[in-house]
């Protein structure tokens, strides 16, 4: 397995690999892998034969006071990660190699981006298009994969490669989590054992969710009640958002139908933890 | 020669030559081709063996008021040229075919499309970035080819190509003139017969310009202020800018070195009219 860290050290890679007549899968990522990462490696080695895993924490994506400076970088640790998992290139390059100078140039979404994370976290989604579009532009890969936990980031990037005529297909996989219903994320290990321990409520409220509409209730502020009522069995959980959302254009529902985006997030000690489940709604 | 209507068949189209091991150059153009286009056209021509014209009059880039509605498109006439200069495929999509949904994804470039014509062009500089990503997406040019007629589209698009990574070449030719130095632009047939006898002093202010600055001028008040004595001259005319701008930075310049960009916009009856030089300023 290569470690390129240089834009024209990937770019020779990957013209090699294109010549070869490979298959190019993209996993861009931000380092600290762990099972959530590797499952999106594990569906890009299945469906591409030559798999780039980018590594970069892109400080465009961070807001200000965000993690940007402790964000985990166990860069050997997910280089072997890597190797194990069959990727063919790690491509880390630095922040000075991907910004060479002031950045002016942006790719943004509109609409999709303003509710949910977006509201906290302004410049936050503007950051992820314009580095993914970097990638897209650097990697040029016939497909990227992206993780259903960041529900919202995967809509933005879809309808951004949807937009700008991006000659690549996204593939978006299912949230991974721990056996007890803990949405896996790279933030997790910011809580202490005790917090660790209460995390699971946020997974247990998006199934009160999906328990009340299998039960027939379809009245969004009814099962938002009920969510937020959950979420207050631990009383360090600072709820930032409970949403219900249209799947397609996050505006928040009413009275439930078609698919919905059910989604939560919050504060838990120094983390913040976002988890959602897509709800197909029957007919009644 | 082809004319591919689709985003399908442009693609096919390249997927071809591309295969065939073709150098692919893209002619980005709103149609209504004249001297200034075929010259682009004949700079991609002697430089890569798979031309790509595109006829797009594209509504992102016009404002409000503006002329989207009355732009000329002499479909025919653009079709017969582009054979004439070797061209292999005209890309001519419908507006549909390129914004088949409220377009919510846009490319920006900040700071360089504040000055000159996009004070009084707002969101021009975006439309155009955000369709020349579209089309670049499309198309995957070696190279793309821009008139320095339209100097600050190239600047910004120049900029845009290298901040997301784009992986083409750009190449800027010459801006082509009429014989009484008249910049060749699509808008010049809104002009009467007396409009288009006074136009060339809008080149001529220019040509003040850097006669001044051969003598020994560099005091950008003293020479904007001749420039504007020159332009004086046709009464009809409404300047909108004269501007002397360090031409990588477009800041406007007021004791000038490097190299200068000496730009003027004017309305002229119907037609607003741009032209501008470039100066490398000797050393004193």
């Amino acid at each position: 397995m290569e470690v390129a860290r240089t834009i024209a050290e990937i770019r020779a890679s990957i013209a090699q690999a294109r010549a070869a007549g490979r298959r190019i899968g993209l996993v861009p990522t931000m380092g600290a892998l762990h099972v959530g990462h590797t499952s999106l490696i594990d569906a890009a080695t299945a469906r591409c034969d030559f798999v780039v895993v980018s590594i970069f924490v892109n400080p465009t994506q961070f807001c200000p006071g965000e993690d940007l400076e402790k964000y985990p970088r166990p860069f050997e640790r997910d280089v072997a990660l890597c190797e194990q998992h069959g990727v063919a290139v790690v491509f880390a390059p630095t922040p000075e190699e991907m910004y060479p100078r002031d950045n002016v140039t942006w790719v943004t979404v509109e609409k999709l981006t303003e509710p949910l994370c977006g509201r906290s976290r302004p410049g936050h989604f503007r950051g992820v298009t314009t580095v993914c579009t970097k990638l897209f532009n650097i990697v040029l890969p016939d497909v990227a994969f992206f993780g259903q936990k960041d529900a919202q980031q995967a809509l933005v990037i879809r309808r951004m490669v949807a937009d700008l005529n991006q000659p690549l297909e996204t593939v978006v996989c299912p949230t991974v989590r721990e056996p007890d219903g803990l949405a896996v994320s790279s933030r997790n290990r910011y809580l202490s054992e005790q917090e660790r321990r209460a995390a699971p409520v946020i997974f247990r409220s998006l199934q009160k969710c999906r328990e009340m509409i299998e039960a027939g209730e379809r009245n969004a502020d009814e099962i938002r009640g009920a969510m937020i009522g959950v979420l207050r069995e631990v009383s360090a959980l600072k709820v930032e958002y409970v949403s219900l959302a249209d799947a397609e254009s996050l505006e928040e529902s009413v009275q439930l139908q078609g698919q919905i985006l059910a989604a939560v997030a919050a504060h838990l000690g120094p983390a913040r933890l976002i988890d959602n489940i897509l709800i197909d709604v029957p007919d009644q």
